[in-house]
């Protein structure tokens, strides 16, 4: 392989060349937090983008579908506090001049621009804080790290990654998101922003997002909820000045693309709400890829799965339980199933083990749960996190 | 029309004629806990029985499926403590076992014995405590209530009701139910045994099995999980020397049998696990009856909309969002959404509301949320409970 990639220390969304962002506090959630942000690409860039499948979806994904048909964009507009969902016509004015506002400040024709936000849904957007806030914002070659702050709503800590690929071509590819929750499989983000200073070919950057995403974001969940706001746009500006990437060379763009996507998705995991661990799921040995997936999503989903971790408690037969529930056709005599490097069950028959040191495992910060199906080759791997009291207790006061 | 039913005062399971039942403490749970019990009927019944559609099925599960098939049965015999699921060819040994261990209790064919297990999975059944369990359970006609206390398991109440039908043709249905945890849409209950001394065709019973679960206890969610042990069971005696009934004359039969399956419907999801509060979710004016099912089902799962009720939090923006991810068609600009009596979202955009009057109304024990698709005439509901802390608390520690 003709390329390398790693990771950058303190890498974020404006890592890549000719990306810059900042952000302000519009006091939209409250005095002294980070709630509005932009970020701005120097030069227009090729733009690809995927959306929640919810069937209500908040204007200002209404506003980027549209505006992202043209496959160029060159500013993302953000704000946390309120999603502009559920608003009627009013909320889809508010996304349209939240829009021109942004692209009047920069300059640039208000189809350049997507937009954002994340919050309380039913709520309109208070435009004069947001129009007062644009103008506020400056834009800075290390702003990334602001913005990243100022899209979090429960989340407990930002999540940004940078990759660097070196090699025959070189280029930058930067990634933040926010989590925390409503986050179900299928888009399972609030939003993901993704930069690179690659030159790619447009038809292919909508591809190349949909394989990352699949792999990593939409296998990812936190309680089974999605939003209407769900949003992941990818802004390639071309700067790096490497030979244009389309499928035929797209091996390493591809590998940190999904690298990328992989880091934010288990971040987002990690940081479920109320989350104190982070589950793995890995199923393997099923006859399709979609059985697979569709397994190890049920897993990561079930509650009684989630609490069990919680509280470190070895009741495996819960994921057996999910597993059945989750519709993929098993034999259940051929089924392996260990909790970390524990097996409890083999050929569909219950193992003993020893209670005390599976039950310390179970404490750690990272369980894994592997199943084997013993069915085919497949094999598909999800994210979740534990459910703890804290997420009932951050859920039933958020607007009040 | 010819009939009236009503609720009959502390009823039961054995209300019916020529039905007896009890329970004893076999130790399988702890001591001091009724854990094991039989039903059984004088004389051979007509049978119906539905399923868990989970792929994993547990012993007894695939052993009542069987003996089912003559559409005749005797008795049920059921434990709590322990699912027989997971168990592997010892588990099904050990259900036939009790099986046959019940027949010669009773002087009856192993065939007419229906076996059903809950507890938990991938343990296998404690053979011999079980053996002395069944020697010594003294049946009555006043046994009912001890079944209902002895399949109990994360319950608080237990769940049980007898409906006296009046009128051309007098009969008794009755009824018993284990819910609390593992609860979702689907054959929504862990178990429920019901009787009736009504005479009837033995095609016919199923069939109007299948209705009354369809619009009662396939319409309750407690977390989103099914069983691998879910089992309705419905014997009819005849002994209440009524006209045969058939689809022809099943209106007061199907009435009182809906009632009584709707009474523990809504009795497990009152009782869901932790749960404070009974949430009953209407979905009227849709275009096709599934359409108001899929809606209405997946707004009383979503974890969110269950923690905002649980704080009596009126983010209605949530119920919205579960709406949106059913996958049912919907048009944003039409739908009114009530919560409570209170009107919050008209014709698609917000409604101001006076917050404090609707967070107190969401303080009471029974809340309902009512959304207006405007789109068709159909309507279904679905009940479910708040999400607590104590769900959680519950669950980290069931087997430890």
């Amino acid at each position: 392989m003709a390329f390398n990639w790693q990771i950058i220390d303190f890498g974020s969304v404006t890592s890549p060349e000719g990306f810059v962002a900042g952000a302000v506090c519009a006091e939209i959630k409250k005095k002294d937090k980070l709630d509005l942000a932009l970020l701005y690409s120097e030069v227009p860039a090729i733009a690809a983008g995927l959306f929640t499948t919810n069937k209500i979806k908040a204007a200002p994904v209404l506003l980027s579908q549209r505006h992202l048909q043209s496959q160029r964009a060159q500013a993302i507009v953000v704000n946390s506090g309120c999603a502009n969902a559920c608003t009627g016509e009013r909320g889809i004015a508010d996304a349209i001049r939240v829009a021109s506002l942004t692209a009047k400040k920069l300059d640039i024709l208000p189809d350049g621009v997507l937009v954002a936000s994340t919050g309380i849904i039913g709520v309109p957007l208070p435009m004069d804080k947001i129009q007062k806030g644009i103008q506020k914002i400056d834009l800075s070659k290390d702003g990334g790290h602001e913005l990243a702050e100022a899209i979090m709503t429960t989340d407990t800590f930002p999540k940004e990654v940078a990759v660097v690929v070196t090699g025959r071509e070189q280029f930058v590819i930067g990634g933040v998101a926010k989590g925390a929750g409503m986050i179900h499989l299928n888009l399972a983000t609030m939003l993901c922003f993704l930069t690179t200073d690659a030159r790619v070919e447009a038809n292919f950057l909508q591809s190349a997002l949909q394989k990352a995403v699949d792999i990593s974001l939409n296998m990812v969940t936190i309680d089974g909820e999605t939003s209407p706001s769900d949003s992941v746009f990818l802004l390639a500006n071309g700067l790096a000045k490497n030979s244009p990437i389309s499928e035929e060379n797209s091996e390493a763009f591809q590998e940190a693309l999904n690298e990328v996507c992989l880091y934010l998705a288990k971040s987002i995991a990690r940081d479920g709400e109320g989350a104190t661990k982070l589950i793995e799921v890995v199923v393997e040995g099923a006859a399709r890829e979609t059985e697979a997936r569709q397994a190890a999503r049920a897993i990561a989903s079930s509650p009684l799965v989630k609490s069990a971790i919680h509280g470190s408690d070895p009741n495996w037969g819960r994921v057996m339980a999910a597993l059945g529930r989750s519709g993929v056709g098993v034999m259940e005599s051929k089924i392996d199933l260990y909790m970390n490097q524990f097996c409890v069950m083999r050929a569909g028959s219950p193992v003993a083990f020893d209670k005390r040191e599976l039950t310390e495992s179970l404490n750690s910060k990272e369980i894994m749960l592997r199943l084997s199906l013993n069915m085919g080759k497949r094999k598909a791997i999800a994210w979740g996190c534990d459910l703890s009291e804290e997420y009932v207790t951050i859920n039933s006061a958020y607007t009040t």
